[in-house]
């Protein structure tokens, strides 16, 4: 892990950036990463095994909002990266990470964070092995590269979705999108804890990082839903070259997001646009169905059919339960 | 690779991201990347390989100047994390990246950035993997995960350096701390070319990374030198209990650069403090010399024996042409 104690207007509560390594970071690190005092880590995969390589950012204001708590918001950084690795079958080994502190971030902040990273390392078992951390006269920026592996030959892509196979969803959707409006005070007609529920759950995603382990010799195809059910569903048809029947009432959603839904039809909108998901939307043979419930029982991960592979190439379509079908818009939103 | 479309006050002429990722970045990726159109890469290390992974931002304002030619950027970037990569013994085999940028980044911008990271790609032999691509209300950060290998146990490490032991420098030193005083006009004394020989040399470093795969059989220690020759010097000694002394008028420096120091000799205090180099800073045993010198020859890279290691763990003294010890400050910088 490098720094640079560039001379730079912060605040005299904080110490230089080597020493926010040895003294924040330096305990979160892993075999092969040297306690953080060398240029580089070093990584042995085991034999048979491949890499799965992943990397993602966020920004403040973007993707989480200033007053989030930070070990929040490191929780997050770090499982946006572990749902792309569930989604392709991987097993989480370590990561890599970059912070670029805004100006304004002080030591209680970065140490909040750095807790936030630990208690994340221990429920899904991977260590920091290095990064980089450095000072910007702007919003702070987090970029976290996840390392995984699977069996040669295991990793589950986005193109191998057959026509016939059906589709399925795991956890509930529309948490996340719905869980910004309840940060952001717009869904004030909530009760207060089902407004907490939400907001916890846009900060905190909970990426399906067991259950995407046992995906690989099950799903034909997969993606973590990050850009919302609907834009996602199309990455998988554009990927498998086929098309995609939805059906809107199977959809799992949580008790809070029903009864948004029960207020109002247009958060279907939100729920089926808004992404920030991170559960992992998949196909998989009708063949594999007592498998796939196997393992949701075994990763405590439930899972829902919501749909079926169809050789419309290119076309996600999307029913009501009466089976009327629903419009949607090339952005991904839908209008009723 | 991922991308969001998120609806943000961008220029017009810029296309959504999931274009840019298509158009701009899609042509650097290399086996395993699935076009960028996945989740996450897929990497096989060779049998008998280790990684060896690294992690480096940049941003705008701090490690770029915002005039500065796109493409140089893309290259700083990439090769201030091959520099690291260099000084572990390690061949470079590919990279993630992530780009934040600032909303007033143009489609133009983007395209020249890109062409720069492909000509890095073809010189050094090494491909795009994967990364993320977002937008921030600030200054814009980039961030690269750069992946190696080296043969099983052959990582040069920090912590190996021995009392006795010679110390080497590659390159040259001090035109990239002088190359942002040019930049920033600071030395006008010097001719035209001279200043914008500094300021590319500033802008896109060279990092050894031939050299550096020879290092592996030979040094006992070695280090970039990204902080300064002195802080990193002291790097060296800390993570391997040793001392180290240094005879400055070893130090090689490029001919602008020693007419900088015969116009003033307190540029030395930059020169040695200053950092940017991304040379290799490395200690190795006497018996060595020949090969270190073959290595230069079939690399094309000079090396420079600038010191050596002793017993007086955790000094860093520095002499000059005279026998006579030269004071240096904690921070890095000596004074004259």
């Amino acid at each position: 892990m490098s720094g640079s104690d560039d001379t730079v207007p912060v605040s005299s509560s904080v110490p230089g950036e080597f020493s926010i390594i040895e003294r924040l970071f330096a305990p979160l690190a892993g075999e092969g990463a040297f306690a953080l005092q060398d240029d580089a880590a070093l990584f042995t995969p085991a034999p048979g095994r491949q890499l799965v390589l992943t990397k993602d950012a966020i920004a403040e204001g973007r993707h989480y909002l200033a007053g989030d708590p930070p070990g929040d918001v490191a929780r997050k950084l770090l499982r946006v990266n572990l749902s792309d690795l569930a989604a392709k079958g991987a097993t989480p080994r370590g990561y890599l990470l970059s912070c670029a502190w805004s100006i304004e971030t002080g030591y209680d902040w970065m140490a909040a964070f750095a807790a936030g990273l630990e208690a994340d390392q221990k429920q899904y078992g991977l260590q920091l092995l290095g990064g980089d951390t450095i000072r910007v006269e702007g919003p702070s920026v987090f970029s976290l590269t996840a390392i995984g592996d699977v069996a040669e030959g295991e990793m589950v892509l986005r193109s191998g979705a057959r026509p016939g196979d059906d589709l399925w969803v795991t956890g509930t959707i529309g948490d996340g999108a719905l869980g910004l409006l309840a940060a952001q005070g717009e869904l004030e007609f909530l009760p207060k804890p089902d407004n907490e529920y939400l907001v916890g759950r846009y900060r905190v995603p909970e990426p399906p990082v067991t259950f995407g382990q046992g995906l690989s010799s099950l799903a034909s195809a997969a993606l973590d839903v990050s850009d919302g059910l609907l834009a996602d569903a199309r990455h998988l048809c554009g990927a498998s070259e086929v098309g995609i029947e939805i059906a809107r009432d199977a959809v799992p959603v949580s008790p809070v997001v029903r009864t948004c839904l029960s207020a109002n039809e247009r958060y279907w909108e939100t729920v089926l646009g808004g992404g920030d998901d991170y559960q992992i939307l998949f196909s998989a043979p009708g063949a594999t169905r007592e498998k796939i419930k196997f393992l949701t029982q075994s990763s405590g991960t439930s899972a829902c059919r919501v749909g079926r592979v169809t050789e419309d190439t290119g076309r996600v379509k999307l029913f009501d339960a009466a089976g009327k079908h629903l419009p949607i818009e090339p952005a991904g939103f839908q209008h009723f």
